[in-house]
């Protein structure tokens, strides 16, 4: 590890955390002195990868972040499969739908299309999830043994009244999802919203993604029709990736 | 700058452009021995900005950038006020609406709301366009004296025919435009789309960021009632930041 290099990506990721900070702040939680914190920052700058408040001292995380990001999304095949398949399974079920991937412990949604009813909703391609409180975190750990042990090792928060957070009801509901090749999740993260993920699996026949249809409370039970759907759009991105069978091997 | 973290950066910014490459690749484009990429990429595949490809031995962007993007996104307040407006923009107009700030030379995009006709639209958030062949890019230019010393200081591509690339016309056509506090741009960039772009303000009086209609050939000429909408969003974006008055002095 480049030392520079790993004290820049904590900056990051602090940022990340705290959205504005000053080269003080960023000093006393990196343990460095002001001067060298601040050729850091203005390195980090120089690349539009970090940007200084308009009219103070501190600083934000930079624009070029945007554009990295959005190339990518660009370069995951997965994504740009997905983007057809997704929008179209929006507009039968009129549920939001989303696409996400194991990103170090979380889930990170890489896409989102919204609930086709034209109301206001905010962007959710960049997000993260907690993985034992959402249907793709469920579907991920279910067929990943290295989402599954990050899962397992860890502490998991209590959200709201429903979350399962105890190693031996998570465990066995796993294997229920390989069964099923879909793992439902009930107000596990927020109060009024349910989702249901089903695996996209590519050419290998490891499972890559889940695709989510994002469900209110009260429009529970989700219609049969809106699950085939569900199911024939994850097996879709799934032939389109080059997986040769689909639902993957319990 | 220190060395690592610019090295780290043009890594970065190579990815970006050419999406997959490998270490003997990198080490060409920066004139460095592979032992020094390879140390590089791995400090960077740590924190999740690089990730290497599944199924070979070439690097791509990784997932933390789009975290990073996200987070970059919700610290800017104009997109956060322009959410709303932009989605009730796009319902009432029916066309696509984009909003853009300047990086680095581009115009970026920051937000996207799509046509609300249900079609399948590829997102827009994170992409750039040229200052000189954009709606947005012209506004900025026209109230910026950076974007527009960067425009002019450049070698414009002619992307269409349509494309204005001298410094002349390009200068008298941002006058017009500061005194309109409007800009349009037909097929200059794309043929058959053309775009109409209004200024953004924020409580200092300076003009941050521009809103703008994507609007298709065949849609001219577009109603006054849809110009009218696009300056009520952009005086309304405006205010919730703060600016006294709107259009801005020309």
């Amino acid at each position: 590890m480049i030392q520079s290099i790993d004290r820049a990506a904590r900056i990051l990721g602090l940022l990340q955390g705290a959205r504005r900070l000053g080269v003080s702040d960023l000093g006393a939680a990196l343990g460095l002195p002001p001067s060298t914190v601040h050729g850091l920052v203005k390195s980090l700058q120089a690349h539009g990868l970090v940007a200084q408040e308009p009219d103070g001292n501190r600083y934000m995380l930079g624009p070029a972040l945007l554009k990295l990001s959005s190339v990518y999304l660009d370069t995951l095949d997965v994504r740009s499969r997905s983007i057809r398949w997704m929008h179209a399974l929006s507009q039968r079920t009129g549920f939001a739908t989303r696409l996400g991937v194991p990103l170090l412990g979380d889930v990170l949604v890489i896409h989102h299309d919204r609930r086709p009813d034209g109301s206001e909703q905010m962007p959710e391609t960049g997000i993260t999830l907690p993985v034992h409180a959402s249907a793709i975190g469920k579907v991920l750990a279910a067929y990943d043994d290295d989402v599954r042990g990050e899962l397992l090792a860890r502490e998991l928060a209590d959200l709201t009244d429903h979350t399962v957070t105890d190693a031996a009801s998570l465990t066995s509901a796993l294997d229920d999802i390989r069964a099923a090749a879909l793992a439902w999740e009930i107000e596990e993260a927020v109060v009024g919203e349910c989702s249901v993920a089903v695996p996209v699996v590519d050419d290998t026949g490891r499972v890559i993604a889940a695709v989510v249809l994002v469900v209110p409370a009260d429009a529970q039970p989700v219609p049969d029709a809106a699950l085939r759907e569900l199911r024939d759009a994850a097996r879709g991105i799934s032939r389109e990736l080059g997986a040769a069978t689909w639902p993957p091997r319990a």
